[in-house]
């Protein structure tokens, strides 16, 4: 594309180094912004430096936070010995709004994905092992994608998790709520079946 | 959604005003952007505010320009008698990069919306008109969108223009390569049947 201007360019370019934004719809954005008069401007690139400039990580979880805690790490109402491993604060958010979780997270910041580079050493999870070495966790859920950078993230933490006193888990595999059985995959309706769930009935 | 942070909040919801960005993407771009380092989340907010602030407009035909005068207008080579009527520069890059335009344009700002309270003041019809009323151009080619807002400002301008010593044209509607007859609709089907071109014969 050949852009009448620089400033147009740089800022294409910058859009469209977005996830899913390719030259065209960057290109619609920064015409957006164009529209919009320089107050809004303003804001919207204030608030990006905002991000960098004070976001603050929960030194516990590593969660986005305001504090040096968050708010879920500083709340004495959470059981603070069952950790939930997830990838990103996207994953908390979506389990805090089930409402069925009590415990608190650990933030890996990502998964294990040689494809893009990312090994174990550049997520949190050497504080992982710490916890679980010191004896501060009963139980560690891992909540992790079902990708196959997930299952490897899985493995490695679980090999990793192995020798310390703690129990390890993950999330039930099944499903879906409206799901219809014809259409799931063989691997998913095999393992709901292999994990199946007991009724409560008067045998047991 | 429940944030942990006021600043992912507002960042999240500053990108959300983006056009097709919802809250979901928009989290996502705000991940990507945490995930960046300082430096780059920088040179991102300055190319915006850049935008507002040093960005010119073409004084003769409204194009986003470096200087006074943008690069086609500025030009020798082109033919300053015939103006291309286009909605915004996307549309000036899309004629541009067909190599066959050699006249120069006038960038509408957009289209007659009532529907987004968008009227002819809104726009940069005033100096077009200026233009065909001081004799300083031939032809005019209307190449608006085939949409009712397209045809409806077409229409606006054709009426304003009537009264001028200006050839008024607009861009050919018909099948576009590569389209199938039977699936064409009937309005750009007749359209391509009443306007067909004929070829040089030797009976001509």
């Amino acid at each position: 594309m050949n852009f009448p201007s620089r400033i147009i360019e740089n800022a294409v370019n910058e859009f469209a180094k977005l996830p899913g934004v390719g030259r065209k719809t960057a290109l619609r954005f920064v015409l957006h912004m164009l529209r919009q008069d320089e107050n809004q401007v303003n804001l919207f690139s204030e608030s990006m430096q905002k991000l960098k400039k004070e976001l603050k990580f929960c030194k516990n979880c590593f969660n986005i936070s305001d504090n040096e805690l968050c708010e879920i790490c500083s709340s004495y109402k959470r059981d603070h010995t069952l950790v939930c491993v997830v990838e990103d604060i996207r994953d908390v958010m979506a389990i805090e709004n089930t409402g069925q979780y009590n415990g608190i997270y650990h933030i890996l910041g990502g998964i294990i994905s040689p494809m893009d580079g990312i090994g174990p050493t550049d997520l949190n999870i050497e504080p992982l092992i710490e916890k679980a070495k010191n004896n501060q966790i009963k139980e560690i859920i891992m909540a992790l994608s079902t990708t196959m950078e997930g299952d490897t993230t899985n493995f490695y933490l679980y090999k990793k998790l192995n020798t310390f006193p703690v129990i390890v888990s993950t999330i039930a595999r099944g499903i879906s709520l409206g799901d219809q059985l014809e259409y799931a995959d063989e691997v998913t309706l095999g393992r709901s079946i292999t994990h199946r769930t007991l009724y409560e009935t008067n045998l047991k």
